[in-house]
């Protein structure tokens, strides 16, 4: 199985899932005869390299290259996955996945980005109907993880599961939705907020700025971690799910909501909203406000990933499958274990480098150092650790936003309880921004004292040690704070 | 105006609303006659103190006094606000009010936590119902922020705008709703999903925990920064509202929910959805759920607050306008400007505190001993700046989370440009737990030069040094890594 994607369609969901493939290190072929569109996909792009790798601690997968295709025949043919995010009319879909399957392989899987329309409509006139299934994924694309797949009738089992494979791949949560209707399961939910909230409006309860207020001080920042079901498990308290129901069933029948009743979806009621809006976002341009929603969404998703929960637990879990690039490392010279890029928010009030983040850097290669020479997880868990006792930190120069540091590791001194190193954190230019010279100690945690380092980490430090000896030892080694320079 | 507060009703709402106003400093009488009422209301208030200080990077408010009532009256004779949450049922919060405003002041106000009634239905048979506004919030009340204003008819403006300049005191964002509607604003939006994902379970389309899972992944995530109206602004593209509207105005008529139609709500139903629910997360606690839904809203109002938006916004405006403690600094000793709770974020694997995170109280407390000699914002706005250019850092003891760690910070020698500091961080013993020594500069930020200091900071800086000039240096000074103890 090759790692080719085809993309069809080339608006925000296809830059979405384009960036997606390019990200993880398939090759993406594109096809939309818009003339906007390789402007687009590469806007979308642009948009997910400023937020995907502040989530991946380590380096990314090597990117995929972007093929730009002249036809459909030239998109598809020979390719794995083939993703239509053509515009919402069932007869144009219908005709894309005919052409589409004129020139495909029988082997590929062909997903539609249909927010509304059930896989037995895209199936039908279908040459192949068990090669077509729903994979519906939710804007910013190459944010959030959820994809609803419908496959419908006639796809096999190991279709759906070599598809939910390939989705988990690019790093998404595939939802396996088994009985199909119209709009899956997540735009119904939307669609029945949004028609409630245009009653609100349109009966003057609140604004549009007042609704979406209520929604993120409220239940908005609750579903980011807990749905609707698990929320209500928690407000049902000790007593659990059952007593929360039998309190709020009956409330089902109150006359709260419109439900039952649609608004007339007018002029005015569309100017009301639109000038409603204006007044509330206005002022930003809708460039700034996906910017900022990302931001948000990028935070959102490093607190989740911090907590291993929800979107963020299924994203370690892809951080773990995902392939690690080898490094070629010799050992002779300084080790480039650890790089780092000059995050949005480890930039201060002056626009600089906050002085704490060089200290994690450091921090971080000197992890790099400890898991190289084979302090890993397991050795941690047989009670030992080092612990850095000192520390003398140089700052030599500047660093910009969005700067890629690599940190240069020289090993100076180690003996059966002490390691010495000696840090040099470099910019793209190679140019030395700041030092660092660390004394760790290994310690027994238990005991919480020093003491002697074990195998295999003991003669791995002595082969480092041996190797980096002809090194020239840096100029600043044991210098103090104000000495002479 | 004193700061007394009536919390009638000691349910996980009361309780939250209690924790609220505690944190800020106000006393709170609690009335509730349920023998677990007092339990109930400290386990509510070690949550909210398990969570609310992390998101306050200084000191809290002095904390306010709970007194334990044993009748209404006790209660609410001479509170400023009266917050009722007893159960929903109308009759009895009716008669609640009557007993009430048969002892409270004319003045105060009384808020009530209702999710379903109109302010007129509960004016009714008041005895001033021109005191009586609905205040609903959302659950976890000490983390969300939001309050449904609806005062009715009878509220004047003035005591509207004092209900929100109250709420505002105890960090709410109260959204006033200007006309009155069965179950306000969110209540409605919740119920129009809730009863959509009923369906969806009623005739198994998908479970409530792939319900959850495709909220939690998707939308979720969305409207805990930007809320539905938002959300679809930016959806339109450059085209902006106007566009959306006119795209997705059609699907309204589309069969798409079932909102025209109500689920029998029976036994069936309810064991469907009380057994998903618990093969969902029947894993975990009611408590346990609790402490990582606190733990996920921290970080995103963390996420928030660090990018100024939406609920982190609105926090951000709360700790502007919070009255600062008040601290008296004696020149000639080390200055305890700075002081830092360990967080359940800064510890490592080892469950000691991770290095950097030292490195950033030192940064925090050399930030405070600038301000402290005048580098305001309006200074830093002139051009200049100090920065670190050379430090030492000594390792002695370790912290335990939610220890408080205090910087004693000494000036060393400060000329024209240079700035030579020593930081102790000591722990709730005093025990020194880390040293730090810094040299900074002064700095021209346009030129990127170092250039002499100027007024006012020149001046308070040799009235500081010359004020720690008989200080006793630090042992430590000038020590160089590796250097024999």
């Amino acid at each position: 199985m090759n790692k080719v994607a085809a993309i069809i369609g080339a608006g925000v969901i296809g830059g979405g899932w384009a960036a997606r493939f390019r990200m993880t290190g398939w090759q993406v072929r594109l096809y939309d005869p818009s003339p906007d569109a390789v402007a687009q996909i590469e806007r979308v792009y642009q948009n997910a390299l400023a937020s995907v790798p502040q989530l991946v601690d380590g380096a990314m997968p090597a990117e995929g290259e972007l093929v730009v295709c002249g036809s459909v025949e030239e998109a598809v043919s020979g390719a794995t996955w083939i993703q239509e995010s053509v515009p919402e009319r069932l007869e144009i879909k219908q005709s894309v996945f005919r052409e589409i399957q004129t020139h495909c392989s029988e082997d590929a899987t062909i997903g539609s980005s249909t927010s509304g329309f059930m896989p037995s409509q895209l199936q039908a006139d279908a040459l192949r109907p068990e090669q077509i299934v729903v994979t519906h994924p939710y804007n910013p694309v190459y944010l959030l993880p959820l994809v609803e797949l419908v496959p419908g009738a006639p796809v096999s089992a190991a279709r759906i599961e070599q598809a939910k494979a390939i989705l988990g791949e690019i790093g998404m949560h595939a939802v396996h939705i088994k009985k199909e209707i119209d709009a899956h399961v997540g735009d119904r939910l939307l669609e029945a907020l949004w028609r409630e909230a245009l009653w609100l409006v349109s009966d003057g309860i609140a604004t549009t700025g007042e609704i979406d207020d209520i929604m993120t001080h409220s239940f908005g920042m609750r579903w980011a971690q807990m749905g609707l079901f698990d929320t209500y498990r928690v407000a049902g308290g000790q007593a659990g799910m059952r007593h929360f129901m039998e309190q709020f069933g009956p409330c089902l029948t109150w006359p709260w909501t419109k439900l039952m009743d649609v608004p007339e979806f007018n002029d005015k009621l569309v100017s009301t909203i639109v000038s409603q809006s204006d007044a509330q976002s206005g002022h930003l341009t809708i460039s700034e406000m996906e910017q900022i929603r990302d931001r948000n969404l990028v935070g959102f998703l490093k607190v989740l990933k911090d907590n291993d929960w929800a979107a963020g637990k299924m994203f370690n879990q892809w951080l773990a499958d995902a392939p690690k690039p080898v490094s070629q490392v010799a050992l002779d010279q300084p080790l480039a274990l650890h790089s780092a890029r000059v995050l949005p928010s480890w930039v201060d009030y002056n626009g600089h480098m906050t002085e704490f983040r060089y200290s994690q850097v450091l921090t971080n290669a000197s992890d790099a150092i400890l898991e190289f020479v084979g302090m890993d997880k397991a050795y941690i868990d047989t009670g030992f650790s080092y612990y850095t006792v000192e520390s003398h930190i140089r700052h030599l120069g500047e660093c910009k936003l969005n700067e890629t540091l690599t940190v240069h590791s020289q090993l100076i001194a180690a003996d059966d309880k002490r390691m010495h190193v000696y840090h040099s954190i470099q910019n793209e230019r190679g140019e030395e921004v700041v030092t660092g010279e660390h004394m760790m100690l290994h310690v027994d945690r238990a005991a919480n004292k020093a003491c002697p380092v074990n195998e295999p980490m003991k003669s791995r430090l002595a082969a480092l040690l041996a190797a980096q000896a002809d090194l020239p030892k840096p100029t600043a080694l044991g210098r103090f704070v104000g000495a002479p320079r």
